[in-house]
């Protein structure tokens, strides 16, 4: 058997001394691939320099930082070896810095604005043609300057990594990750059910942040056909994703 | 002799899963501790729990995350214990995220901007008028949606924490760094020198992240009369740092 975790939290660069990062302890990550370690099976592992990362010296150690890191080892990986299952429990930045602006630059802006729009409102269309010219001004500054009393970044949306993932092996099996924070059973649910047909997802790990802690961590593993099973620490959830990929690896 | 050491940088939350850090290793941090690490030394610590950590279990070690845990705990630390010396290279966010937007909630802004300021321009007062009342919006989501193809944020200017450290004890002899990136040796120096004056240090430790790596690292220890001295080495700089203390100290 061959399995590929993801695991631990991505950044992404604003500058040269600052990141946007995803916190993740990559603890679970730990517990997947514990759970997983035997003889017989070999783990490719992606991880980030600061989570934590298994002990055992013969998994597969590989380190991304962003998310196009990630991106292009997980096509790496994808396209020479066969998964038998992909566990992608990596938080990845939904959003990358794409510019910032100053007070001044903002006032400059919106001045070119209230111009050229006079008595007309903006449509999103607008918007986006606007925020397209933004992103588009060199990034002359290594460090961003503190002479400013406020900062405006402009974030844009990342590709949605876990679409890679059946794209280049539509025969493995995929366990996705959901993390929400302090919604109901339901929310969490449903928004999980939306992720696994988005993204062709064989399983979906839901939790909540409210719910994890060292000790306890509350996982929902949801099936395509919605039916779940609980865990209520690491441990039990590495078992359960490891339990449901040995039985659907064998149909 | 008692020192108080700030290492490591500081992070600041977007949401409860995202966060804008400052990067530094703590490397320069352990090397000044061990440098100054003795029987007669007492040695306040102040980290990052990513940060690498000196190894002596006796230097007291004070983990902090955000500017204002870092705020709080200086403030206690100075008003309890007398120091010798503080060296603060601690890497501190200059900004903290104060509101976000997406596209659509930024369209309404635009418009509204558009309908009041019909044939006039902003100035900067109405434009600072204006982010105040942007970031009065109560803040509702705990982690914010990723259904927008950009996200705009809206930092804030953190208060300089080093100006703490003399308003506290101004006996004390205050070390404080400036890292620029890829600037000449004159603006670097130049910027220094303003960092002296404005904060009230004793010495600015001045270095550029291009001169920084894992075993080089090029730093000028900045005095106030505009004297230095170089270090090449995270060692050598952790040596310049104790030589100039000791030295100052007994003046």
């Amino acid at each position: 058997m061959r399995i590929l975790i993801t695991a631990g939290g991505t950044s992404e660069k604003i500058d040269d001394v600052r990141s946007i990062t995803n916190h993740s302890s990559g603890r679970l990550g730990v517990a997947i691939a514990n759970a997983f370690y035997d003889e017989t099976t070999t783990i490719d592992y992606v991880t980030t320099n600061s989570a934590q990362k298994p002990s055992n010296t013969n998994i597969n150690l590989h380190l991304i930082s962003d998310t196009k890191n990630l991106s292009a080892t997980l096509e790496s990986l994808l396209s020479q070896n066969h998964y038998d299952a992909v566990i992608h429990s990596m938080a990845v930045s939904d959003f990358t810095p794409a510019t910032s602006l100053s007070e001044e630059q903002l006032l400059t802006v919106l001045n070119r604005l209230l111009k050229n729009y006079q008595g007309n409102s903006l449509n999103m269309t607008d918007l986006k043609n606007e925020i397209r010219e933004l992103e588009e001004l060199p990034v002359t500054e290594k460090k961003i300057s503190s002479e400013t009393d406020h900062l405006f970044l402009i974030l844009k949306k990342n590709p949605k990594i876990i679409q890679l993932i059946k794209q280049l092996q539509p025969e493995t099996i995929l366990v996705g990750f959901k993390l929400l924070v302090d919604v109901s059973f339901n929310e969490l649910y449903t928004v999980a059910m939306n992720s696994i047909k988005k993204n062709q997802a064989d399983f979906i790990l839901a939790n909540d942040l409210t719910k994890v802690g060292e000790k306890q961590h509350l996982g929902y593993l949801i099936a395509q056909d919605g039916s779940y099973t609980t865990g209520t620490t690491k441990q039990e959830i590495a078992e359960l994703i490891k339990a449901a990929i040995v039985t659907a690896s064998k149909k």
